[in-house]
């Protein structure tokens, strides 16, 4: 993408309502713009990091087994009804009526539709289990909405559901999911722990939130310094300094911001909402149900207060709308200008994501958008282009290399190699 | 795919609301339900060639230079105030109050949430022209929510607005985007004419219809017998048997269905909300905007409206959720089912798109439900699986081809070639 053409702009002045350095950056480097409170469009480089985490999203949950498709956003309100949570869910669940003025909910979560599809299209155990899931906007009337997309009243997330014929089964699909956000979260370069957060009814493992860490979470998490082991805080009163139940080291607290979340929900829904199947006896026996969820535009927002500095984003490379950001420092130079455009065709033509800044505008604006955008390579076509060297900079480390433009592929692939291990 | 894990099933009884083939069909096929009326889940197979319609309209719209964005679902009644809406546009228009009373509209179309966005963002005539397009749930509260997808509350659209600095600014988008529109419904496998829809003010060229041919349509139009003239029969009060007015030839009438539509919108919106630019003088001009839509889950229905026999559904090779139907005659004949299974593995590795029916069902239920799906070719394999023979059906002309299944890649080939040029 030719940055010229872009849809884009991006702000010197931090408004005020942003107390995040997610939201601030969000803002400041163009991915989003503010409707209303915890209302939100994204422009184009916003949308195309949303679409690169729903990517890997479909990758590994398809991968999983599960299936996608897509619910209603406009739920009838006697399934709610049915559910019980149409009184019991608050002024958070947005209501409406339509013309003949039947009453709906929009949809802030969709056990209830879901389950009801479920109670018609399944007979059989013959057809269990089965796991589906969608991405979808969701809408939440939050009574504070804020820190941008963190915490928003309209907002994408992806949920899962799962139908089994027994608790075993559950269980199977509950960690089939379980590590699959393993390798959602992992690959979208997030520093982050599975959290046991409840010790119901199913002896203490049918419930995790999926917490990214970041000191402006709104989650504390005890979390042990030697092995795997992190719970909610609720879970233990004393929390920092207790040992380890598993393993006896000292645990620590952190504070994260809650990303996901896996859920044992038995046969709540299933024996409301009347889905049953008939097993292998001919006995007509309720579904056991998981629900799981992924707040998408919430892993955005995470990614980037986990990774930023004091000059602007630091894009996980799988994240990152543009992996290389090709800059012509001074765009009325025709050798820089010629050097950047052959470069920029080719690196297209190998796969890369490209956005080339041909802008023209003085070298020390377009610096400081580079590196406000955050994209993981730089290169710096500047005063040595008649020689054919470029100027290259890895926006994680800050480490500038002049390259000839021969060695650049191999360059770009090492450090893509580098970022993925990270 | 393996067709026992898929999440789907068949119907044998139509269901008593379907008037119209599409609806029927995506009933019967296992593509949607319906949760209220006008509202529908997607089933996974549904959702697939939904979401390929959708690539194809990425596509075309990023070739023609148009950005995608994601503008929120929710709009502050004050927009609609702003613009004179809220109170014209009738009950088709859904509002919700949030916790403080607020009112917000259900976003049924989005002139004025882009048009604000572009109030803010757009300050010079050096940032214009820009084309922004979104693919989103819209709602609309129909009176008479029918025919399937054909007509619903909640539906999937594709709308783009583009922003200039003149009227000759203006055509040139509005032409690249009517352009667009011709590759992308020519990809779907439609059956469309480009209506001039209006003869208003900017020369009987500032509106179009796009209309997929089908008897059920609540569109009339004329269309001419020899050239590409064709118009909504409003303007035309004669009708069939007229004289072209650009060529002579007699004029023909048909129904159809409207799947898609550009407009000239002119200032009418930018004047209203304020979205101004300083032109090259320094003076501060209302910006000049067009709107186009494609109601995507409407061209879906549209497809199979055009494309279905007494059997089932006719999938355009491009539409299809699977290019190939590969059956077990015999589940329970190891030849049979080894076969298989070293085919699935190839054409799968061949990048093809397959559905493998893999079900312990009769031979007749297996060919049944393939016909009612649909996919272009159907790779049988049955008695001759031991000497390396599958029995291959083209959906379309409903041909038989006994095939070595070494010859299969190449037959496959030709097939979907000889698709493409239909």
């Amino acid at each position: 993408m030719r940055q010229q053409k872009l849809f884009h702009r991006t702000l010197r002045d931090v408004p005020a309502e942003a107390e995040t350095a997610s939201h601030r950056l969000m803002l400041r480097a163009g991915l989003i713009r503010q409707l209303a409170a915890g209302i939100y469009t994204y422009l184009p480089i916003g949308l195309q990091a949303l679409q690169r985490i729903e990517a890997i999203i479909r990758e590994e949950l398809n991968r999983s087994g599960a299936q996608e498709l897509l619910l209603p956003a406009l739920h009838p309100a006697e399934l709610w009804r049915e559910s019980g949570r149409w009184d019991v869910y608050g002024p958070e669940l947005m209501r409406l009526k339509d013309r003949h003025e039947r009453e709906f909910a929009l949809g802030a979560t969709h056990e209830e539709v879901v389950t009801a599809l479920m109670a018609d299209e399944i007979t059989s155990y013959k057809q269990l289990p089965v796991t589906v899931f969608q991405i979808q906007t969701k809408f939440r009337d939050e009574r504070r909405p804020r820190f941008g997309l963190l915490r928003g009243r309209e907002f994408l997330m992806k949920d899962a559901y799962s139908f089994d014929v027994s608790k075993e089964g559950l269980q199977a699909s509950y960690r089939s999911m379980y590590d699959a956000y393993h390798r959602i979260f992992a690959r979208c370069g997030l520093n982050f722990r599975a959290v046991e957060a409840d010790s119901g009814a199913m002896g203490g493992t049918d419930t995790h939130e999926f917490i990214a860490l970041a000191g402006i979470g709104e989650d504390t998490i005890v979390h042990c310094s030697a092995c795997p082991y992190a719970a909610n805080v609720e879970l233990h009163a004393a929390g920092a300094g207790d040992a380890c139940p598993r393993c006896g080291a000292p645990l620590e607290t952190a504070k994260g911001i809650e990303i996901g979340h896996v859920f044992q929900l038995g046969t709540r829904y299933s024996e409301q909402l009347g889905a049953v199947f008939a097993d292998d006896a001919g006995s007509s026996v309720p579904i056991m149900m998981g629900c799981y969820g992924i707040g998408i535009s919430r892993a955005l927002a995470a990614a980037i207060e986990q990774r930023h500095d004091d000059d602007g984003i630091v894009w996980p490379w799988e994240l990152a709308p543009y992996e290389l950001h090709l800059i012509t420092v001074q765009s009325a130079d025709a050798a820089q200008t010629e050097l950047s455009e052959r470069l920029y065709r080719e690196l297209l033509a190998q796969g890369f994501r490209v956005l080339w800044d041909d802008r023209p505008e003085r070298p020390g604006v377009k610096f400081a958008d580079a590196d406000l955008l955050g994209f993981p390579l730089q290169i710096r076509i500047g005063r040595q282009a008649a020689h054919g060297i470029a100027e290259c900079k890895h926006r994680l480390s800050g480490a500038i290399t002049e390259l000839s433009v021969d060695k650049l592929p191999d360059w770009i692939g090492t450090m893509k190699r580098q970022s993925n291990q990270l």
